[in-house]
Order: structure tokens, then C-alpha cells, then sequence
């Protein structure tokens, strides 16, 4: 179950597969267009280029298409829209991170031609794509003529044509030895972007066919364009070599994508993929899961994997977009969704990235001061959508379906995000032990964060306690609310994670402690202050009983029960709700409690767990993708499998079966980090624990044979294998951990533990 | 029959309906794109703006396209090629000059939307352009998105790719108030192109709906978005005005195309196409032909004149391709098409725009001088193919299938396009009477190119005899060949008639004679050695026989039989021929001696044509369009009608059948001519005398209840009624005429004469 395939050519379809076949290194990514479509939407995206000229927001940019290609035949291109297409195939190869396909198309003049390719963005050089194509003439002799060229006319907002614009302009465009170049430019942060591409062309002796070449400006794009011969029959094969330098990367970026295909096209495409294809399989021994007995869940959770590690980068500056880079869906902007969500998945399998999440954060913590600044509080605010700079750059407007608008609060009221940061912070400590980094970069963030939330609570002398008011929590159907638990709760435990650190570095690393106290002006008192704070934030909860209120005044609102269900089992909109008043009901988009109980799932008892996700389940519209996962996981852990099975299904097949209707915008990121937490967490069921030890309480849906997964803790890898009847961890140091509560200590090797009865 | 109909969208019929719907003023031309399919070969040009750039020969321009525009519905743009075709049908009213369309899409949502519209290219004003969209959801109300924009990626050569070439750079684009501009300019005749376009829309209440605007630059595109809501069941209308100017014709073309618009858009498109569609219509009563008794015959007649007509211009720069203003077939370029085959019709019915084809040539007289002086001749040598300044510009090579260089000699060796502009010029001035023109420009091109063919002969003192060896008639099968009868016929001709005319200047106008003889440095002497020559220029012809020899040694060639035809009625190559040596059969592509007999028929007796007729035919293959139409002529002058009718049906359909299948590049603008001459000289029976007196023998295929045709001779406009009993020709004064060779004086009205028996 390595292949995610396309059979059928349906033109509707193209988007979606476009962010399914989606090839990216964390740097560089190319949206899984078809060459030989004309209903394409190209997104070539660079990981940290944003421009905003004249869009609403900071955006993600489109930039110029590389993969142009055309091959004439008879005068015209091959397109699959107009030949008859007699055989068609493509598919991911995920195990080797290569986009294959292999097409026969007849031409309405009867001639028969095979194209077969594989396309990949090389994890070996960042810099790097190659495309190599194999052809046929099936029944037919002759001149064609073939076309490489680099799109310079692509831009933003394909699927929100009011809001279509191009970030770029075209400073230069011409031709090379060998091949073609464009150097373009970002409008307002002046980034500059070279695309650089070269055709390579022989035949099956080994000959070269390129020999007749016409360069050619139509309009922006650079274009060759060969004259060459083939005959019956024989295969002839195009290598195609690209390279993108984008000024974050270097001083020079023509010069530098001009040497890097020079070297590239004297080695040959074949050595590339090779060194590619190597490291992408030994990422797999790092990440895999297998699933024996469910071949639906093995594809969906591999896919979900292999396009979180596409989105991986080593740059600390930047992080991964809700959508990845797959599309530009939330304009690449990055959420909590990947603390929350994603950071999990790297945590616990390729830590270096997920300390790179976590330096993106650092690196933006001028913008993030600034932002706490610009609001009136203290330390660093973390903005609810960043992008490359850490400021706030949540639109401000949306607009209604009759035009009309309306105001988008999230960037003023989700304050949650900075708990989260902190959140991540803290587990990134406990499961990595990596000290350097806490002392280097965490400890201060957590200072930042800890100042942000004192400035922030507001006192409530009357019942003299610390509210926080006025704002939206993770369910986003209730704006402007009072107390929301998810927030309150985290902003507690933030502020006391914050002052533990503080001490933290005064015992561990003395001297970095004095000069950092300094640089960020703070005092013990000041420090002291967040403890007295946090002693009295307020979390709405009805006495003596255990279930929760999201915010005060929740049970309050008006009740309205979900009787129907749509034919992926997701809720329908009860008749008797008002969709312009949704914040006067209970009905909730995602549930705040049931997620803080996830991430933070050693403050609460197993009973708190069940009353909470019981009451909130019936309630919850999940209209998140990130909602089911949530709850698949919990009622997990409560013992509640009636639903688990349903909601992993329903996470983990988001975009392969495009379940929310908006796989063409981008991959669901965070999704994706919630298939992997359902695993591992659900039917894994680890857990960790209080004093940071991993508890493990697996379950199995009815049809798995079998489950096994990889994780990395405390820089041990353990190998995890569940079985209907025992569990297997396998590790190659000694450590201790808990089966069902149990303490062990498992030795070198594999140990085994029954789990019947 | 003024309607030519397109009643289901099939995408690999596009390139021809766009051709067969392009709208043109003579001066700017719009193909007939469909602005909602991404199947299209945008075409715009303007008659003059050639250029040659990087490609192998001067060319004409293909412009931006002014057309673009966006229907977004639920983000999508509206495609034909997407969506389900409820209903469609797009019609060309040739009598008010306009392209209609009216088409029901179902988007795949079920969302129904009606497209109206009525496009044109103003006879009144001949910068401009207009559409008139009425838009109607059916079953919707809601937002939608409408994007008007300019293409500027637009290039030549979209069916030939490996010859593609955009030969203009963009300068300048932006908006302007209202609407958008592109101002680019060619590369290296540097003619400056500005594009104007603008919106107006507004609802049934005749209320502005297009309220709010973004302006964007796409690559190089500019483009304004529109948020509109419509309604369901309400029709919306949208106004397109458009304007090009060239430098041809302004010092400052964008500010005139700016002024030109902010009128046109203040006075309303409406006004604009009253005037267009007033001119159209009068000038149907001077050129329409009506043909009782045969639909498909009245259709296609009027499709070849209007085409013809949108062709003509007031511009005496100008002349007309081969392939109209259409397409890029022959890149624009003026052949002999233009005197022979089309320039009788508007002789005879528009003789305004006859003059102005000559014109043309008068004003390419020092490029053709510049021919003759750099091949080593005298006087003026017209090219083979002319564009913007008369110089030569055929290729001098072409490709084989195989790609093998292959020597073009047409440029070289077809010299009779000059004998065939003294045709016209003698032509004209006895249908026209027009003694100022030939004293102005006629009498000079007279004889620069009376001097070129003398200076061109070649004296044989050993038969003492004047040849014209190495030569290709308009049978270009044959190359090289020496002493081709049409070529020497015409130049022994031509010598006499330049002559003629040089004693006629000196006669009647004898201050422009002197003037003139100074300027060309003639002397009497020299124009009476015209005459010598003329004399003994050697015409190939078997002795005391009266089949003429189509070149020296035609007849020594080897013999092939056209024994098969297709459904067409055209010859099949014989199976004993190779085809790559053509040159030593017998077999023709068109007759060199029937044409001659139809070019000069005053010059050869019945008998001479008969026998000249039945002989060629056997041997010609047809493989020009314009051959049938000749045959057609030929067959009812010497009484042989039962191939007649097939001919010129060929002739007449050869764009509405497609049945040369390179419609999609352009109109036959000489077979559209030759239509005429079919019509006119043939079933009209209408031929010039020796005397310059009109005479007419008329024949009716039999299903033709009556023809009816308006010609203009010495000013005087005739309109020629003939059933198969009478013919009727009515004048407003008296005129001599022949019918069937007895002589009568027409008196003011309906003159009628028996026909039968």
C-alpha cells in the first residue's frame, strides 16, 4: 500500500488530485499538476516566501510554473482534454517520494502515443526537480516538435477569482547553456526567485534527439522548442532538470541556479533521484506505521505521513502553512495547527524537524513582541495566523455569501495560540531531553508568553479571581465569550510552566539565566506574580460536578438536537437552528474541553474525560477536520470504541477521499497530524504521563490483525507492535515504561506484553 | 439565407468556425473566437501591421486579444468545454454584420445560465468594436465574479509551433477610467498598438451593476474583477467597448484610442452598431447575388462576398491576403489571388475598394523596383509575395516531412504576378473609365513593368525569337520550366498594352506624359522596342493544332491517368505516380492555358478553349483552390455544363465544408473571388469584349429558378435578372450590351430578352 492511484481522467477531479500528488522537500513544492491537462491550477511554492502588494493579507506566493512542457504532434499538443485517452495511470509513489505516470493517448487522427513519467522534488538537494519522461509513437513515424518552457504567468487566487493577483514580476528571461531561465521578484519584500530548467533528450541507442532548437519570448515565458524525429515504436526519453534559488537562500540566485543545473545536468537526473529516493526510504524506517488487515487505513495513514515529512523543512525559519505547501488554502499561513496538531507526529518520529517548528517560533518572536505591543500587553503575543515575520496577519474583513462583510475576530480574540506554543515547548523538553534548546531558545519564549497572559487576564475584584474575557477558543461558532476553559485553563498552566523554567534556568545554566533576566527586564517579583495570577484564573465548571463549562454562560444557551446525519456520519444542521445566531446555541464547530483534556491529558481523571466528551460529543458540528480525530482518541482512552473506528476513518481519508470538499485548496496539515495521533495515542494508546514516562493502553478496531509503529523518546528509538493479544516494544536501551498503567523496564531487544483478559 | 449557423460545440471544429465567423472592416480584424472555450486561436489584426522579428519572413501581426472575458460562478470560470451544453447555437448575420450567440450552460452544481450576445466590428468607425452580452441565471440568484482583461500573450504561429513567434513587446498596461489599455509595439518595424477596452453593466431596471472593481495585472494581462449579484430569472447586460489604434493611422495611438473609447462608451454601443449595421446593409444592395431555387448555393455565395467585403479597405496601403484577414495562412501575404481571382468582383461591384487594391501596388512601386534592380532587371518586378513595402518575402526555404531543407522557388521564378497587375490596370480602366487614375498611377506601373519584361526576355538568335526560360506558371508542379505559355502569353501582351498606354498618356494627357517620361528616363525608342519584343516572344503551341502547350516539352512528359476520385469529386493522385517527381508528368495542379484563355478571353476564339479545356482537365489535380472555379467558367463558355455546377460548388464551399481542411487558417479569399466570377462570368454568361462592351450568354444549372446579380459598369449600376426563360437588365441609362453576341441598346429600366430556343 504504497501507490495512491488515479484510474480515470475526470477533468473536476484535477485540483484535488493536484494537492494529492503534490511533490515537496520542506523547501521547494510543485503541486501535482498534469502537464498535458489545460485544467490545471500550478502552485510552485518556496517555504517562506510571502508577499502581500496589493492582497488583503501576507500571502503565501504562487510563483512561476517550471514544468511546461509541450509536445506537438500534427500541429497540436498532446492534451488529455482532446485525445482520446485509450490507458491511464498515474500514482504517488510514496515510499520513494516519486510521482509516476504512465498515459496512452490517440489523437483524433488515430495516431497512438505512449507517455510514460516520474517526477520528483529532491530531499537530496533542495534546489532540485527532475522529470523524466518516456515516450512512444505506438503506430506512427514522424517530426513533432517539443516545447520546454517556464510559465511566468501564474498567480494567487485561481480558486477566488475577485482576489486573483500575481506577487512577482518578471525582471529577466532568456536562455542558457543548456536551457531556459526567469528571474522574478516579489513586489513588496523584493525576494527574489530564479527558475531555472534544461531538457535533456536521446534515444533508445542513447543518441541525442535535441538537435534543431528554437528559442522563443511568447508573452512573459521563456520557451525552446525542438524539432525532432521518432519512429514506430521506439522509446525515446526526455529528462527534464530544474532548479529554484530564491534569494532567502542565497546572495545570488540565477548565478546560483544556474551552476546548480550545470552540475545537475552533467550528472545526470538518475544519480538525483537515486540520492532522493534514498533518503525519502529512510525516512519511512523512521515513520512508518503498518496496519495489517486494513488496507484503507494503511494508505490513508501513510498518506497523511508522507505529505507531513513533504512539508518538513531544516530552515528554523520557517514553519508549515494549515495547508502544507500543497495549496493556498489559509494563504500558507500557519495556525495552531501545528503545534496542537502536527508537532506530535515530529515529536515522537523526526524530532530535528519538529525543534525546527519551534525555532520558526523563536525566529518570529520580534514580530509576536510587537504584536503585544501593538495590543497594549507585555512580552510576546503570537499571532493567531503568521506567516514570515511573526505579526498578526489574520484578515481583518471576510465577506458573506451576498457580498456583504463581516469581521473576522480570530486575530484579536484567539489568544489560545500562545499557550499552545507553550504546550509544545514543554513536551519538546520532556520527550527530547534536549536542554541546549530550552536553555538557547525555549526558556525565553516561555518567559515572553508568561508575561503576555499577566498582562493579559483582566481582575475581577468582586469575585477576586482572574477572568479573561472577550474571546474566541478553538470552537469558533462563540465569539467575544468570557472564560473560555480551553483558554483560561492552558493560560493557567502556561503561567505556572512559564515561572517553573524560570527557576529551571537559574539552577541549570546560571550565567545564560543572569544575561537573559537582563536582556528581557525581568525580576523575581515579576515571576513570583504569575503564581499568585495563575492560583486565581478562573475555569467555569458547575460545583461538585465534573463536567466543565466552555465558557461561562454556555449552558445557558439554547439547545438544539443533531438527529441526522450525513453519509460520511457527520452531523447535519438541526432544522430548528438559525445559522446567523449559532453563538446563541450550544451547538459547538469543535470541542474546547474535550481538546484541552487531550492536551494536557495528565490534569484530568479518566471520569472528567467521559462526562466531558459524553455531554460535548452530542453538540459538536465538526465543522474542523481537526474535530473527529479529537474525539476518536478520547473515546479511545475513556474506553468509548463505538465511534473511534468511524472518526479515525473520517481523518484519515479527509483529502484522499476530499471529505470536507476543499482538498483542491491544500493538504489538511493538521489532519494529518491527528491521523497520526489516533494511531498512536487512540489504538497505540500512548500516553504521556505526569512524570514524563510513556504509559501505553492499546485497542484495536475488530479487523486489525495488527499495528506497529516508531517512535523516538528521550533520542531512543522504540519499535511499538500491537496485536489483538500482545504488545511488543522494542528498543535497543533500557527504559522504563507503563503497559496499562504497569510499570516495566524493558530491556535490549523485544518485550512482549499480554493484553488478553 | 443570411445566416451561417453553428448548432453543437464541438471543440475540434473551433479553429474553422473562428474563421468562418471572424469580423473585419477592412482594417481591424477580430477571429471568431468563442471568448468561453479554452479551445481558441485568438486572432486580431490589423490590415498593414506586419512585422519580421526573429521569424523567417515578414509577417502579419498577430495583436493582444481584446476579447478576454471571465463569467465566475461559484469560482469557476464559465468554459464550454466544461460545463453541459443545454442549448447552443452562435450564427454569423452576414446582412447586418454581426456574430450572435445564445447558449444555455449547466454548470455541474445544476446551476442554469443563458449567455446572449452580438458582437461586431464597425464599418463606421474602424477602430472600434462592441459586444452586447444579456446574461440570465435561470434557476439561481447569487454572487458572481466578471473579469474583463486584454491578452497579451497572444502569438503567430499557433499551428505551426516550432515557428512560433510573438512579435510584439509590451510597453505599457494599466486602467484608465473606464476600463483598460495595452499599449505594445512591434519589433522591428516599431508600429505602435494601443488597446482599449471597457465595461458597462446594468440591470433590467437598467440600474449599474458593476459597482465594485479590483484592478489586476496577470502577467502581462491587465485585468479588472467584478463583484456582481444577479438574480434569478432577471437578465443583466453587459456592454464590451473596444477600441485599437495603430500608429498607422495616429502620432499618438493610445490617446486617441482613449478619446475613441470615452466617446463610443458615453454615446452607448448601441449607436455604434446602428451605424456598422446601416453601412452593411447598403452595401449589400450594391454586391448581394440572389440564386432562386438553391439554398445551399445562396448561402455560400453570400458567405463569399460578405468575407470579401469585411476585407476590403479605404486604405490604399493595403491590400489583401490570401487567406483575408482571417488567419495566418501565407502570413498575410498578397499574391496574385488578389487581381486575378478577387479584385474583378469589387471591379464590378465595390469599384471604390478595386481602386485601392491597385492603389497598393502604386504605393509598393519602390519596393518592386527595388526587386527588379537587386535581380539585375529593370523597371519594377512586383514580388511573388508582398506585405507592407513590396519588397519580396517568400521564403526562400521550406521543410520536408522529414524535416529536409527544401528550396522555395516561387519568389524566385513566378514572374507573372506582374503581367497579372496589368491586367487589372487595363481592366480597370475600361470598366471604370477612370482616365485620372491611369494618368496618376496606372500609365507609370504600365510601364515600369513593361520594362521589367523587356529587360527580363531572353533573345535565342539561333530561332530568333524572344524566350522566358527558368520559370514556374501558376501550375507550380512544374519548376524551371521555359517558355510557360501563361507567363509569355501575358508578358508579350503586357509589352503591347504598356505601350498602348504610353502613346495614350502622350495623347491625352500630354504635360503628365512629359513629366513622367523625365521621371522614368523613357524614350520612345525604348517603348517601341516593347513592341519588337512582343512580337517575337515565343508562345508554345503545335503547328497548325489548337492545343496550346503549357510550357516548352510539356508534351514530351510522361502520361498518367486520373482514374478515382473522392467524395468531393476531387482527383485521386494515380497510384503510378511518385510524388516527389511530379515535375516530369503531365499531371497539374491548375491549368496555366485555361487560365489564360479566362484572364484574356477576348484573345482566343471558342474552338482554341474547348480543345485547350478538354485536354487540361483530364491532367489537373486541382490541388489549388482556386483551379474548380476556373473549370466552371471555362465549361459553360465553350458549352460543356455538366461539370459546371459541381465546380463551383467546390469553389463556393470550399470554407463552409472545409473541404481544403485549412479553413482554420483563414478564408479563401481568391476561391471567394473566383465564387464571384463563377456566378457572374459564368452562369451570368458576363464577359468583356475586345471592344470594351459588355456581353452576356447566361446558363442555369437545372434546379435554379432564377439568379439575380447587381454589377457597376462605367458607372452605371445594372442589376441582371435571369430565369431560364428571360433575362432582364435594368439601368437607369441607356448602354449598348451583347446578348448571346447580338447587340442591343439598353434603355432607362427593365430591358427583358428571350432566352429560350
Amino acid at each position: 500500500m504504497w501507490f495512491v492511484e488515479r484510474r480515470k481522467y475526470v477533468q473536476e477531479e484535477n485540483y484535488v488530485y493536484e494537492t494529492l500528488y503534490t511533490l515537496a522537500n520542506g523547501r521547494l513544492s510543485l503541486r501535482g499538476v498534469d502537464e498535458f491537462s489545460n485544467y490545471k491550477m500550478p502552485g510552485t511554492y518556496v517555504a517562506g516566501i510571502y508577499d502581500k502588494h496589493d492582497a488583503q493579507v501576507t500571502e503565501l506566493v504562487n510563483l512561476p510554473d517550471p514544468l511546461g512542457i509541450s509536445i506537438y504532434v500534427d500541429g497540436e499538443p498532446l492534451l488529455l482534454d482532446k485525445s482520446t485517452i485509450k490507458s491511464y495511470m498515474r500514482a504517488l509513489d510514496m515510499k520513494n517520494g516519486t510521482l509516476n505516470s504512465s498515459i496512452v493517448l490517440e489523437l483524433t487522427n488515430g495516431k497512438l502515443i505512449q507517455l510514460d513519467s516520474q517526477r520528483f522534488v529532491s530531499r537530496s538537494n533542495l534546489n532540485r526537480f527532475g522529470i523524466i519522461y518516456k515516450i512512444t509513437p505506438l503506430n506512427f513515424s514522424g517530426k513533432i516538435f517539443i516545447e520546454n518552457y517556464i510559465d511566468n504567468t501564474t498567480y494567487n487566487g485561481k480558486l477566488d477569482p475577485a482576489n486573483k493577483i500575481q506577487h512577482y514580476a518578471v525582471l529577466k528571461t532568456g536562455e542558457m547553456m543548456p536551457g531556459l531561465f526567469s528571474l522574478v521578484k516579489t513586489y513588496d519584500k523584493g525576494h527574489l526567485i530564479a527558475i531555472r530548467t534544461a531538457l535533456k533528450g536521446y534515444d533508445s541507442k542513447g543518441e541525442n534527439i535535441l538537435r534543431y532548437r528554437k528559442y522563443r519570448l511568447i508573452g512573459n515565458n521563456p520557451s525552446e522548442i525542438y524539432t525532432v524525429f521518432i519512429r514506430e515504436g521506439e522509446t525515446f526519453t526526455l529528462e527534464k532538470y530544474g532548479a529554484i534559488v530564491t534569494s532567502r537562500h542565497s546572495s545570488e540566485p540565477l548565478k546560483d541556479a544556474d551552476a546548480n543545473v550545470g552540475i545537475y545536468f552533467a550528472e545526470g537526473v538518475e544519480e538525483e533521484l537515486k540520492r532522493h529516493t534514498e533518503i525519502v526510504n529512510k525516512t519511512w524506517e523512521l515513520m512508518d506505521i503498518q496496519i495489517d488487515g486494513d488496507e484503507t487505513a494503511q494508505l490513508g495513514i501513510r498518506f497523511n505521513l508522507f505529505h507531513l515529512y513533504q512539508c518538513a523543512s531544516d530552515d528554523p525559519t520557517v514553519s508549515i502553512g494549515a495547508r502544507g505547501l500543497h495549496g493556498e488554502g489559509y494563504k500558507g499561513h500557519v495556525f495552531w495547527d501545528t503545534e496542537i496538531f502536527m508537532f506530535p507526529f515530529f515529536l515522537y518520529t523526526l524530532p530535528k524537524y519538529a525543534k525546527n517548528l519551534l525555532l520558526y517560533r523563536y525566529n518570529t518572536l520580534p514580530g509576536a513582541r510587537k504584536n503585544a505591543h501593538q495590543n497594549g500587553f507585555k512580552g510576546a503575543q503570537f499571532p493567531w495566523e503568521s506567516a514570515d515575520d511573526g505579526t498578526e496577519v489574520t484578515p481583518k474583513w471576510g465577506e458573506d455569501y451576498l457580498g456583504n462583510p463581516v469581521r473576522i475576530w480570530t486575530g484579536d480574540e484567539e489568544y489560545h495560540i500562545n499557550a499552545d506554543i507553550a504546550v509544545s515547548l514543554v513536551h519538546y523538553h520532556i520527550v527530547t531531553s534536549d536542554d541546549d534548546f530550552m536553555r538557547d531558545y525555549g526558556v525565553e519564549m516561555l518567559l515572553e508568553i508568561g508575561r503576555f497572559w499577566a498582562s493579559r487576564v483582566e481582575y475581577n475584584e468582586r469575585n477576586d479571581r482572574y477572568e479573561i474575557n472577550r474571546v474566541i477558543g478553538p470552537d469558533e461558532f462563540h465569539e467575544h465569550v468570557n472564560n473560555n476553559v480551553y483558554t483560561n485553563y492552558l493560560a493557567k498552566w502556561n503561567l505556572l510552566k512559564s515561572r517553573e523554567y524560570y527557576y529551571w534556568l537559574r539552577e541549570k545554566y546560571p550565567d545564560k539565566f543572569e544575561v537573559l533576566k537582563y536582556y528581557l527586564g525581568l525580576t523575581d517579583e515579576e515571576v513570583e506574580s504569575w503564581k499568585a495570577i495563575a492560583e486565581k484564573i478562573y475555569i467555569p465548571k458547575k460545583e461538585d460536578e465534573l463536567l466543565i463549562e466552555q465558557f461561562e454562560g454556555y449552558f445557558q444557551l439554547e439547545e438544539h438536537e443533531i438527529t441526522e446525519w450525513d453519509e460520511n456520519g457527520l452531523p447535519k444542521w438541526p432544522k430548528t437552528v438559525d445559522l446567523t445566531r449559532l453563538g446563541e446555541t450550544k451547538l459547538i464547530k469543535q470541542p474546547d474541553v474535550v481538546m484541552l483534556m487531550l492536551v494536557l491529558p495528565e490534569e484530568f481523571t479518566k471520569e472528567e474525560m467521559r462526562v466531558n466528551y459524553e455531554y460535548y460529543e452530542k453538540r459538536t458540528m465538526h465543522k474542523s477536520s481537526l474535530s473527529p480525530s479529537m474525539y476518536s482518541i478520547m473515546g479511545l482512552k475513556i474506553g468509548d470504541t463505538h465511534n473511534a473506528y468511524r472518526y479515525f476513518l473520517q481523518t484519515v481519508l479527509v483529502d484522499l477521499e476530499d471529505n470536507q470538499g476543499n482538498t483542491n485548496n491544500g493538504f489538511h496539515a493538521a489532519s494529518a497530524g491527528g491521523a497520526w495521533q489516533c494511531v498512536v495515542n487512540g489504538f497505540g494508546g500512548m500516553c504521556l504521563e505526569k512524570n514524563g514516562e510513556l504509559n501505553f493502553e492499546p485497542w484495536l478496531p475488530e479487523h486489525w490483525k495488527s499495528l506497529s509503529f516508531r517512535i523516538n523518546f528521550k533520542g531512543v528509538p522504540l519499535k511499538v507492535t500491537v496485536t489483538k493479544e500482545k504488545l511488543c516494544i522494542e528498543t535497543r536501551v533500557e527504559m522504563p515504561v507503563k503497559v496499562r498503567g504497569n510499570r516495566f523496564d524493558l530491556r535490549p531487544g523485544k518485550n512482549y506484553f499480554e493484553l488478553v483478559g
